[in-house]
């Protein structure tokens, strides 16, 4: 028996720049003490007051079907944060709740592309985008967005391949470079989606993770409201990565569309953990200040101490979880950085081969662990960059 | 902008039979005391003692990313719980945990069809079945099974657009009919599958539901296990609906597969909800009883009280938590007797004409409210078949 060819291909093909990370996962298996500085995902829990919310909920009786699109007042009050946040006015119907941000990027795809159309990214790009276009039936198609333009995608290297393509998928605050995308970036691409008549995807998880400027979403510029698909999430904004839960904005007829998906896909959101994202948003912006702190922190430790290397170049970023380092002059490849580290000295952080060609040379290092530990890890890191190029 | 044709198309076109569920929601929301027998969910909730599991998961860390294809004990769980209900030999590397059972019945069809390839479906058949199907880009082609066949799909049927088709969706015991699959029944169906080299799709939800006789598993037929996926759920076993928690049980090739197509879709379900579910499972058979003895007692007495009528023809079922009744005998279609008895009594039940046109002239009455008020109904429906006929 075969298994589809669109399921069989869904991770395209070839090496996926993901071996450094299972070697990784492989040695913290066998017992060996790593630092682990590859994955997003917050080192404290999810706040006990969330869980006593969604206890009480579940307990409360909302352990039933709890509508397609999402209970009402978590629709009321994704829409009320994104008119508050984006000064876009966005109704309760143009908000559909997901089983998570990932969820709602297939969505988004699925809404905006037919079988066999075009999909634009920018590469570098988080780790799923292109299987999530194949998912959704598309062709994924990376517009490369390099370090010389501080990994910024450009108006005139997104216009060529616009013009047959059905979307542009973009991410600000960006995994995995940390870029705020500036008002000049975002208008450009506001642009060349207007002109080539393409859907704008937006992938605004990192939204309250921004350390310098502001983030500023597509959706509120002029004429991109009715082409925007926004992406939403409660997992890095409140550290509830585990519940799966985040939503996507889009146009009320393209909500109307993607309910009919979400019917036979997934059948909506448990209703109790809803009630926790609800409880979540309630708490305010103090909480998402709090859940971002560390982040914060850690991003301007991490650029102090990276910055003193003779070598490694610190990629300027203002916003998420990641900082992202150029080791070129190491004479190495992020790929081969990253391996040389991990078993030189069990510090673990990502090539940015794994986020795509435009991020060859470089490695990302995501914030995740205690200061002490991240500090001490990137002093070893900037010795052992600092003597490889010595030895080069 | 344009939504996608694919996405746009999901629901087909034309009505879809649910004017009348419509109807009734509509009356309950202006406030009508309506009996509201038309929807697939149990009448109590979530036991508390699986939300006290829930809660302890919860609080205990299972707040971050479980892992794309389920965590280990549940997997072991699941692929226990199957191999001892079916007699296959399950390992845990065959099961996918999925957020409901509906993820999982998508991940089938993504996993059996190419785009634009032929998927056969049984009709009459639950709501999302065609749609499903769409949405995963294939082409749903119906196969009758009506009244006279007790409402069982015969292998003479089946053949001929088994021919062209990549797969065959099946679900026993049956929602709407009641219909639990005989050995007979399911051995035609597996020749089916093996002469025209399909892939079996197996919705089991309803398999703790059997009144009479028991659940046989088209897996456990000779040749099957390597082309069958079976969705199950806690849904229904366990009255978890809201939970959103199921599972597709595969060769593990497709499971392979498929835990990629979950990276992308959904990326895996929430660690505590799959806690919640390991506990549910882990309290064995007694639980499950429990959970559907409300509906073994009710069954009996719907078949009783609507055996009364001189019109009426109770369809012979054996399980899941539905009676079907032939209405024909009245000069209404299943539609109208629905939307007089509404009318005229505030009593919902589905027109069978709202699970495919081979149940037309049915009604579907769900056995999901309190044993007093359902016979009231019962009694009232059976008084207004009766007069109808008089009338007619």
């Amino acid at each position: 028996m075969r298994v589809s060819a669109r399921v069989s291909g869904i991770n395209g093909g070839g090496s996926d720049g993901w071996e450094v990370f299972g070697l990784a996962r492989q040695m913290i298996a066998m017992g060996h003490d790593v630092v682990e500085l590859t994955i997003g995902e917050h080192d404290i829990r999810t706040d006990p007051r969330i869980l006593e919310a969604m206890h009480d909920a579940a307990r409360g009786g909302a352990t039933g079907y709890a509508g397609i699109r999402g209970i009402a007042p978590l629709r009321e009050e994704v829409a009320r944060r994104v008119s508050a946040r984006t000064g876009v006015e966005t109704a309760p119907e143009e908000v559909l709740i997901t089983p998570g941000g990932q969820a709602a990027l297939f969505a988004a795809h699925m809404a905006a592309c037919d079988a066999g159309a075009r999909a634009l990214f920018v590469d570098p790009y988080y780790a799923t985008y292109p299987g999530t276009i194949r998912s959704a039936g598309a062709v994924p198609v990376p517009v490369a967005a390099g370090p010389e333009d501080g990994f910024l995608p450009r108006g005139a290297a997104l216009r060529g391949p616009a013009r047959d393509a059905a979307s542009l998928l973009i991410n600000t605050p960006n995994n995995p470079t940390g870029a705020v995308y500036p008002r000049q970036t975002l208008e450009e691409i506001a642009e060349v989606c207007r002109e080539a008549d393409l859907w704008l995807i937006s992938d605004e998880v990192y939204d309250t993770q921004v350390w310098r400027g502001a983030h500023l979403s597509p959706r509120a510029l002029p004429g991109m409201a009715e082409r925007t698909l926004v992406v939403g999430s409660m997992s890095k904004s409140h550290a509830m990565t585990g519940s799966r839960i985040g939503w996507l904005v889009a146009p009320e007829p393209v909500i109307d569309a993607l309910s009919n998906l979400a019917t036979n896909t997934t059948y909506g959101v448990a209703g109790f953990v809803q009630r926790a994202a609800l409880f979540a948003l309630r708490a305010g912006s103090e909480l998402e200040d709090e859940i971002a702190a560390p982040f914060r922190r850690r991003d301007a430790r991490a650029r102090e101490i990276l910055g003193r290397s003779a070598v490694l170049r610190v990629v300027p970023g203002d916003g998420a979880m990641y900082v992202m380092v150029d080791v070129r002059r190491t004479g190495l490849s992020g790929d081969a950085f990253a391996r040389g580290l991990l078993e030189a000295h069990r510090i673990a952080v990502m090539p940015g081969e794994s986020f795509g060609a435009a991020a060859a040379g470089h490695v990302r290092i995501a914030l995740t662990v205690a200061d002490d530990v991240l500090c001490r890890a990137l002093e070893t890191l900037v010795q052992y960059a600092d003597r490889r190029a010595d030895a080069a």
